[in-house]
């Protein structure tokens, strides 16, 4: 799409300066920006910089200290902005029906015939594929797999039977959907599987990063809330509730029957225990563990191995830091007191 | 498959009350059961629930405290024993021979006749594929692999030349087996790389998770024992050696020639260092750290990083959060004893 | 490729002993070894071990010590010269123009004659792929990327549209390059995408290990130098730039814009915040973590989470340790300390 800086601004509802008509393609980085590109200025950040946006494209940024002969779109959360305008200048791509020679579509399976089928896709009997959808190459639906509208599957991604997945919802390389849970239970020989018969949901506007892998329902079902986000090469196992705008970072793994309440924030590489539950808006920070059963109260920042409120985790790593001193204070008093003790049992032969 | 709930009972050796001639198709969850379901109830943790099982199906359960009025198997180990009934009345898939038209068996390969071949699979020269095999859409089998009978392998399964598999081994989706490990020698400028010619070995009845990494010898073997269940995104390098009957949960990390020996229990997100030895039924909690050729002894409990006894980590950890505590008595005392002293030299002035 | 001992030694600048004109195929392990084969035997690890390299073979070791009957090639540096020896030996495969009738070549993507492309590879329009490259099973090349000479993809590797490889990559199986990096805007309600439109270079020389996910930058570059060598299961988030010949061990994660200077050795499972920087040549522990923005010194090693340098790492550890001492020492001291002013209390009573 291209539009004007007038029609831009407006449609982000948002002020301009300078070129009103000049047409808008794309947005860019500094580097690559013509005359057709809207570039991101983060005044807080990279004004301190050598570097400057460069003259030539029209610059989105916050109204304090733009130089007046620049062609600008104005706006308080300019990062949020130019997030909203690249996606009007550089919508998602949807399906228009290009179904590859080599794509196959099973007998019994239902997909739309806007959707978009690359090479070697395999749709397997009884799934279903909704509007324009984008099925990238190599991607396998197992049987029975619903899928909503504009989803977007990119290479290799695997769903196994039975997943169902929202609306705009995508799935970046090489991910699974809907895979066993690992449970089993031992016999006093051989583990003996438990049955992983159950569902997996992944509401609209979901995006999950590549190779991370998503278990279904042991016997109920797991979840995924619309609009959350997760990273790539994540593991979030069988019977896992996860809400609404949830975003979670690379690599973290969530084990069985863990809830992650709406709007939380979970870093990369945290580990949860099975039974946990972090409450809405939590924040945890990278490489945490929460231990199984764990509740962790919402609205606050936690972070270490097992998590702890921010500010205690600071403190306790800051004397962590200090034990060599506490260690030669308690010695320097062990000898202090020594030496009261000698002085006192002199006292007393005296 | 279908039985009566009698002839289940006889087959899992259990007792049974109620309509021994009803006929149960399927293990179920309590949301999804019909009367021809068997749902599992775990007195110990679901009597306290608001919920109760679904009245219409056959429940398995521990003989304590059943209404006369259900029908039910009763069992000491109910979750083992609805395990074991669910694997009687869905056993695992065979092959039958089905083969898509997009698969390729190269020249030289040797593939049962009753093995699944699923779409856009690839068995490379020299391959065999051993009796009832099913390998699903897009899996490839390089040259040279001996896969025994009975096995799955899930769509994206990579197995590199030469990588063995034994019988029953099940492999989910985008998990790769026989790669090169990591191993490189600095020559001052650049990294040589260290053959990686040894081989994989596979034993009968490991079930591996999706996209885990299986690095076969450098120049030795890598070899995971029979029985043994491995999560999904775990990582196991050149050289290691796994015992039978170990579970290892996801994201775990198995640096080069780390021993595992026989029912050892690893959770998850653990990190080993090369040349380590975890002895027999040691169980090592998750996010845990083994160093680099330690031994971990059986029989014991795990955690942390680097790795203590249990009962140790949680005295240490429960005194780490002290710390505040014990600088802050460390300065009531050097206070009380500068006092103690002023008095003394006081006493000394006298 | 075979050579004589003594050819082999020539080429290798090293002398030898023995019989000069034997045949050397192929290095070996002991198990395998036969008279064309070369062996490897650390003197400092093997020599102690009950086991002695097989007498048939070829050995290469360090020059005390080997007795005088043995053909031997005399090394200082016996496990580089091996590494070195086994490239003579088996060179990397190169491409011969071996192109499957299923592999797809899009109008437009411009394929050297003598690549090999393995079934079911895809090559999307504008792509283009260098001399002798070996292409495997299922490999996805997306649009507009450019792949030098000699790169050996192997199967299931998804490269995104645009992505850059240098010459002689090697990128193993199920490896993502090029995917959109993890960035987004909150607007109070969604999590509003911030454009993933950058690039990614990989340079010559670089390989990287099984389902590792590489981002391309989200307005700039992701880049990863010359000779770097990456484990598997690593993330290497949007605008990271890494070095030359740097090491990064299995399931590390990197988070984005932060910098891996030149001969970094990162082991596995570390956590880099994003906009750290470690510095030239820095050796970063396995399991570590480094906080955002982090400036890691050149030249040293780290440890822990946060890291710090390992000798300040491990007092603090042993310190740690002690920390039932402390207590029980801080107890003794208070209680010695209340003896003293109950003493003195005394002594002001009379």
């Amino acid at each position: 799409m291209s539009y004007s800086v007038s029609e831009l601004a407006a449609l982000l509802g948002l002020g301009y300066q300078g070129e009103g008509n000049r047409r808008l393609a794309r947005a860019s980085s500094w580097e690559s920006a013509d005359e057709s590109s809207l570039v991101f200025l983060d005044n807080r950040k990279q004004r301190g910089s050598a570097q400057s946006p460069p003259s030539h494209a029209c610059i989105i940024t916050s109204p304090h200290g733009v130089p007046a002969d620049r062609t600008a779109i104005l706006s308080k959360n300019p990062k949020l902005d130019f997030s909203r305008a690249a996606l009007l200048l550089t919508p998602p791509t949807y399906g228009q029906g290009r179904q590859h020679p080599t794509a196959i579509v099973s007998p019994g399976a239902d997909v739309e015939k806007d959707v978009d089928l690359g090479p070697h896709v395999f749709v397997a009997p009884g799934a279903r594929v909704g509007k324009a959808c984008v099925v990238h190459a190599g991607v396998t639906i197992g049987a029975g797999c619903e899928i909503g509208g504009e989803c977007i599957l990119h290479p290799r991604v695997v769903l196994y039977p039975g997943a169902k997945l929202g609306n705009r919802v995508v799935l970046h390389a090489g991910t699974v959907v809907g895979s066993d849970g690992f449970g089993y239970v031992f016999d006093g020989q051989t583990h003996v599987k438990f049955p992983q018969i159950g569902s997996v949901v992944i509401e609209d506007d979901v995006e999950i990063g590549c190779n991370s892998t998503i278990d279904r329902g042991s016997l109920g079902v797991t979840r995924i809330g619309a609009g959350t986000k997760i990273d790539n090469l994540v593991q979030i196992a069988h019977n896992v509730e996860i809400g609404r705008a949830v975003v979670i970072a690379a690599q973290t793994g969530i084990s069985g029957s863990t809830v992650i309440e709406d709007q939380a924030v979970i870093g990369g590489q945290v580990g949860f225990g099975d039974h946990a539950r972090v409450e809405k808006g939590a924040i945890i920070g990278s490489k945490a563990g929460v231990l199984p059963g764990k509740i962790v109260r919402g609205g606050q920042v936690y972070w270490g191995v097992p998590v702890r409120p921010l500010a205690e985790y600071k403190r306790l790593n800051a004397l962590f830091g200090r034990l060599p001193e506490m260690k030669a204070e308690l010695q320097s008093l062990k000898d202090s007191v020594a030496k009261i003790w000698a002085l006192l049992d002199g006292d007393e032969d005296d």
